[in-house]
C-alpha cells in the first residue's frame, strides 16, 4: 500500500466495458473523509443538473471510507449513491454486512459506475482485475439466487456481491441494492443499476487497509471500545434485541406512526409484533465483518403459510412500514413481507407505506376492489400485503400505480390523494412520528435525501443524549440548530469514516467528534481535529444542498407533508401535538441561520461555501 | 494417502458426540465397490431387524465411492442410505452437487451416523477434525437458509452442506436430504436426519482423491469419455434440455402418468409444461463437481404470484408429480411447487403424488372441503397444490395426513382408498406408467427401495438400448432377466462406484460393465474384471433383498398397485395395455429364477448367497 494514504477509485464505465483506477487526492479524503462524503463531492462534480436519474448519464457510487477494513470495529459500511430516481435529489443509502470490507481489501474506496450496459451485465472485480459478464444466467432473479449463482458461475463461494432483484431491473424507483441479507434500501438506487442493465457487483480482495500509525490506532480504539461498553443501551439491549426495542419504547413516547399516519402515535398490537413478541421467533444473531455487537437477528415466522420464512430482521422501520403502517399485527407476515421485499430487491420502508397509503385510499373508496384486482385492502390484511409486494417488483395491476412511491402513485391515482402521500421530497417517511419528535420533523424536511431519518437523527429526543444540549421533543426552541449539528456529526461519521449509525446513537456521540478525529490521524496520517471532523461534515451537507440546488430545490421543498402539520395526535403521550406551518418555518429559520444559507431560497451562501473550501461550488451555483 | 486404496469410514455417534475412524476393509471394497453397495453392506450389518427407522437405532449413512474425487467425469454422487420410514426397507436415494468431492476431500468414504443427539446439532467436518454444534440458529430454517447461515457461522464459505428442512425435522416420511441445490430425495431420509435432531451435516477438506495409476486412469477415461461423445442424447439433447425431454418422449409413447393414474399416458399439457416450455424459461444450466454435460437447467417462473421464482429444474419427475399428477399445466407453479419442496425438504415425488392421490379422493367426494380446510382440492388447482405442500411439511390439517405418504394417507382417511394410492412397499410411483413398459414395472415390483426407477431403470424400453438385448415394452418375455440386468449394473456402476445415472442410460450402457472394471483397477490398483462389476451388482442387491426380507418383505410384497394391473390405459399409444396380476408373476417368476432366488418366498437362497461370497447373510436369514 505504500507508506502514505492513498484513496483508490475504480471507474467502470459499462458502455464501453472499461475500468479505470484513478487516485482520491488526499484534499479530499481531508476535505470529504471517504464514504458518503467522497462520493457526494463526485456526485455533484460530475453528474450534470437535469440528469435522468435512470438514463445513462447518472452514475452510481459504491464507497466506503478509511476506517473500512481496519481493526475499528463496526466500519464494514458502505455508501451507495446515485442521482435518486425517487427523489431526484442526492441519493444516499448505507449498507453492512462483508461487501465493504472486501471493497477495501481489493482495493477500492470507491466504485463509480457509469453509462449503460447494452445488456444484462455483472461486473467481477478481484483484487484489480475486472471482468464484465452477461447476466442472462441471473436477470430475473431474487437476490439470494443472484448470489449464489454467481459464487457458483466463479467457483469462488468468498465473492460478496451487491446486485438487484426484479424491482431493480423493472426500475421501481423504490427499489433497493442487497449485499448479503443487507439492503441498501432507500431511494430506489436499486432501479440506477436496472436502469445501467447491471445486475450485480462480486468482488473480492486479499489486500489490507493502510493505517498510518498501529499505535495511535490502538489508543483511539480502545477509547472507542470503551465509550461502547459503557454504553447501557449498545450490547445490554441492542445486542439482544437489535432495532426492534424500538417498536416499544416509540409506543410508550406516542411516536409510532400507523396506519397511514393516522393512528395516535402509540402502537396498539405492540404486544403481538414488537421487542418481545420479535424475540420469541429469533433463533440467531448476525454480524457485519468486524462487529462486536451483533444487532442482526435472524428471525423465523412460525405459523401457517409463513411458516419457516426466515429475515435477518424485520428491523424496526420494517415493523412500522409493514406492521404499523399497514395495521398489521400478524408478525410472521411481517417476517414474510421483509424477506420477500429483500428477495425481489423492494426497500421495505418506502413499499410499507405506499401500502398503507393505499389502504388509505381503498377504506375512503378512493380506490376500489375494481382498482386492486381483487383485494380487500384494508388495513390489517397482511395477504393483500404480501401480494401488492409481488405486484409492485413487476408492476402488475395496482402494483404498477404504487412502484414509484407515493408521490408518483398520488400523481397517478389523482383525485386529490397527495395529501394522504407521506413523503418528503418524494421520500416516504420513516417511523418516527414526528409530531412528538419536532427535531426529527426538521431533519425530515431538511435532510438532502427527503424524509430520511438516518441522516439527521435526532438521539436527543429519543435516547436522551445531552449533546450538544438536552431538547425537548416536542418544542421548536433551538430545533434548527440541533438538526444541523446532528446532520453533520453523522455525515462526517457515520455516513463517511464510516462508523455504525448504531454505535454513535448509543454510545459514541459525546465523543464522536474527538475519537473520529483521533481514528482519521491513526488511519491516514494526516493531522486531524474534532473541529475539522464538525467541518467536514458541514462540507458535506453543504455539497448535498448544492447538488439539490442545482436541480430546483429549495426552501419550498423542505416541508412535511399536509397532515402532519394539520391533524394533531388525537390521543397518547403526544396527544394534542402536530408540527404546524409555523412551527415549522420558525425552526426553519434557524436551522438555515446555523447553516449560514441564505433564509428566503434556503440556498448555501457564497460566503459560508467559501469558508468550507467549496468556492467552485458557489461559482457552479452561480451564488 | 499412501501407496494402496484404503476406504475410509468416519463414524459419528450423537449421542456421546464421538467421532471415530475406521477402515473399510480391502475386500469389502472389491466386493462392493463403494457408494451405495458399501452402504447397504454397513445397513445389513449394523442396522437391526425391526428397528424403529425414526429411532436412535437406526443409522444414517453418506456414502460416496472409489470414482468420488478422481478426475473421472460425473462421478460426484452420493448414496444416502438407511432404514427408510416410508417403507421400511432399504432407504437410498443419490444426490450430486459437490457435496460428494467435498466429503472425498475431506477424507471420507462414509459417513456413518448413529444415535441421537439431546438438541437440534449439526456436524462440522473438516479434514478429519469434527465438532457437534448446536443447530439452534438453523433448526426451522428452509434449506438455502440453513447453509447460508452456517456458512456465516463457520466463517468459511467454501463448507458444503447437506440438511434438512422443516418437513425432515418434523419427520415427514417423505422429507429428503438436501446439499446446495441438490435433493436425495426419496425414501424419507431427511426424516432420519430430523429423529436424530440431525439439522446438517457441514463439510470440507483439501486432500485429493487416492489414484492407483494415473496410466491406467487416462486410457479407461478417454474410452468412457468417446462413448459420451458418442451419444446421441447425453450432450445434443441432454446438456440443452436436461430431463425434460422425457414429459414429450414418454407423452408420445403413452406411458407419462396423470391425474393419479386416471389418464392415458398422452399428456394432454406437454406443449405447456413439457420440453419446450421449459425451455422458454431456463436462464442458465449448473453442473456438478468435474460434469462435462451440466444438465441442471436453471427455470425462472415467469407470472403472477410465482414471477421470479427460481429453481434447478423441475426435473422430468417432478413435471410428472406436480404437473400430470396433480393435472396442473400451470408451468410456473410447477417451478414454485418444484421451490417450495427443495426448501421445506419435501420429496417432490412423493408429495405430488400423494397430492395428486387427494386431489382423486375429492373429486370422488371422498374427501370434501371439510377435510382440505376449505380448499376446492380438484386436478389442475396450482394454488391449493402450492397450500399442500406447506401443509404437509408442517403437518399442518390435510398435510398431516399427507405427510407420511400416500399408503399412510389411505390407512388414515380408510374407506377403501387404498386402491387409489399409487405406491410399491409404501413408495410413490415415479413418472413411468408401467402398463406401457413392463419392465420398469417388475423394477418397480422388485426394487428393493419400493417403486423406484433408479434402481433397475428399464434403458430398453426408453431409449432402445439393445443391451443385454432389445426388449419389446409391451411383452413380459425375458423381462424378469431384463430387470436383474438392469438392477445389478446400475447398483455397482452408478451407485456404488459411483457414476451419473444419466450418462449410464444415454451413452455408457454397451461399455458400463467393461469401463466400469478399467477404472476400477486403475483408481483401487485391484485386479477387476466386468464380471467383477456385475457379480458386485449382483451382491448389492443380493445384501438389500436380504435386509429386506429380515424385516418380513417377500414375493407378496413384490407388487403393483391395483390399478395398474385392472385399469388398462383407455387410449393413447398404449391404449389396451395393463400389467394384470398373470402379466407380473410370470414376469416375477422368471426373475426370481434369473436370480436364484426361491420362486415361493421371493428369498435369497443359500447357493446363491455363497456363491456372492454372502454366507454369513444366509447364516443371519436363516435359509
Amino acid at each position: 500500500m505504500g507508506d502514505t494514504y492513498k484513496g483508490k477509485l475504480l471507474r467502470l464505465n459499462l458502455t464501453d466495458q472499461r475500468a479505470q483506477e484513478e487516485e482520491v487526492p488526499l484534499d479530499v479524503v481531508r476535505d470529504f473523509i471517504g464514504g458518503a462524503g467522497t462520493g457526494i463531492k463526485y456526485l455533484f462534480d460530475e453528474v450534470r443538473a437535469g440528469a435522468d436519474p435512470l438514463g445513462p448519464e447518472n452514475k452510481l457510487m459504491f464507497s466506503v471510507g478509511p476506517f473500512t477494513g481496519t481493526p475499528i470495529p463496526c466500519a464494514s459500511r458502505m455508501s451507495v449513491l446515485g442521482k435518486s430516481p425517487l427523489t431526484n435529489a442526492v441519493g444516499l443509502s448505507l449498507t453492512g454486512g462483508y461487501f465493504p470490507v472486501e471493497m477495501k481489501k481489493a482495493g477500492y474506496d470507491l466504485l463509480l459506475i457509469e453509462g449503460k450496459a447494452d445488456k444484462p451485465s455483472y461486473v467481477v472485480i478481484k483484487d484489480g482485475e475486472v471482468r464484465f459478464r452477461s447476466a442472462a444466467k441471473v436477470w430475473g432473479t431474487q437476490t439470494t439466487d443472484c448470489q449464489q449463482i454467481i459464487k457458483d458461475d466463479l467457483h469462488d463461494q468468498n465473492f460478496r456481491i451487491a446486485c438487484i432483484g426484479p424491482a431493480g431491473e423493472n426500475l421501481c424507483r423504490i427499489a433497493c441494492v442487497i449485499n448479503e441479507r443487507r439492503a441498501a434500501g432507500r431511494k430506489g438506487l436499486g432501479a440506477i443499476m436496472g436502469s445501467k442493465n447491471l445486475k450485480a457487483v462480486a468482488i473480492r480482495g486479499s489486500g489490507k487497509a493502510f493505517i498510518a500509525s498501529k499505535e495511535k490506532l490502538h489508543a483511539a480504539m480502545s477509547d472507542m471500545v470503551k465509550a461502547m461498553k459503557a454504553s447501557p443501551v449498545l450490547f445490554p439491549v441492542f445486542a439482544k434485541y437489535g432495532t426492534s426495542r424500538g417498536v416499544n419504547n416509540h409506543s410508550s413516547k406516542g411516536i409510532f406512526p400507523a396506519k397511514n399516519w393516522t393512528a395516535t402515535g402509540e402502537f396498539a398490537p405492540v404486544d403481538r409484533v414488537g421487542m418481545e413478541a420479535r424475540q420469541s421467533h429469533k433463533i440467531g444473531q448476525t454480524r457485519c465483518a468486524g462487529c462486536p455487537v451483533s444487532c442482526g437477528q435472524l428471525t423465523l415466522a412460525k405459523t401457517g403459510r409463513y411458516a419457516g420464512i426466515l429475515s435477518e430482521g424485520p428491523e424496526y422501520e420494517t415493523i412500522y412500514s409493514y406492521g404499523g403502517q399497514t395495521g398489521v399485527d400478524n408478525l410472521d407476515s411481517i417476517i414474510a413481507a421483509d424477506r420477500l421485499s429483500d428477495e425481489l430487491g423492494l426497500d421495505t420502508m418506502s413499499a410499507g407505506v405506499a401500502i398503507g397509503f393505499a389502504m388509505e385510499l381503498f377504506e375512503r373508496g378512493i380506490l376500489t376492489t375494481r382498482d386492486t384486482g381483487g383485494l380487500e385492502l384494508r388495513f390489517g390484511n397482511h395477504e393483500a400485503m404480501i401480494e401488492l409486494i409481488q405486484k409492485m417488483a413487476f408492476r402488475e395491476g395496482l402494483g404498477e400505480v404504487l412502484a414509484d412511491g407515493v408521490r408518483i402513485a398520488a400523481e397517478r391515482i389523482g383525485k386529490g390523494t397527495e395529501k394522504y402521500a407521506m413523503h418528503v421530497k418524494g421520500l416516504e417517511l420513516p417511523a418516527y412520528d414526528v409530531r412528538g419528535a419536532y427535531a426529527h420533523g426538521v431533519n425530515y424536511a431538511t435532510s438532502f435525501t427527503g424524509a430520511d431519518h438516518n441522516r439527521g437523527y435526532a438521539i436527543q429526543e429519543i435516547f436522551g443524549v445531552a449533546v450538544p444540549h438536552p431538547a425537548d421533543r416536542f418544542g421548536t426552541e433551538k430545533k434548527g440548530g440541533l438538526t444541523k449539528w446532528n446532520q453533520d456529526v453523522r455525515a462526517a461519521t457515520c455516513d463517511s469514516a464510516p462508523m455504525c449509525a448504531f454505535v454513535l446513537d448509543t454510545a459514541l456521540a459525546p465523543v464522536a467528534l474527538k475519537n473520529t478525529a483521533a481514528l482519521m490521524e491513526a488511519v491516514t496520517g494526516l493531522s486531524y481535529a474534532p473541529e475539522d471532523v464538525m467541518k467536514a461534515g458541514e462540507r458535506i451537507n453543504n455539497v448535498a444542498r448544492a447538488f439539490n440546488v442545482r436541480e430546483g430545490f429549495g426552501r419550498a421543498e423542505d416541508t412535511l407533508p399536509e397532515r402532519v402539520m394539520t391533524e394533531p395526535l388525537k390521543a397518547g403521550p403526544s396527544k394534542g401535538h402536530c408540527i404546524s406551518r409555523e412551527d415549522l418555518d420558525v425552526m426553519l429559520d434557524e436551522y438555515y441561520s446555523a447553516r449560514g444559507w441564505d433564509l428566503k431560497s434556503g440556498k448555501p451562501t457564497r460566503a459560508k461555501l467559501a469558508e468550507l473550501n467549496l468556492a467552485y461550488v458557489a461559482d457552479e451555483l452561480g451564488v
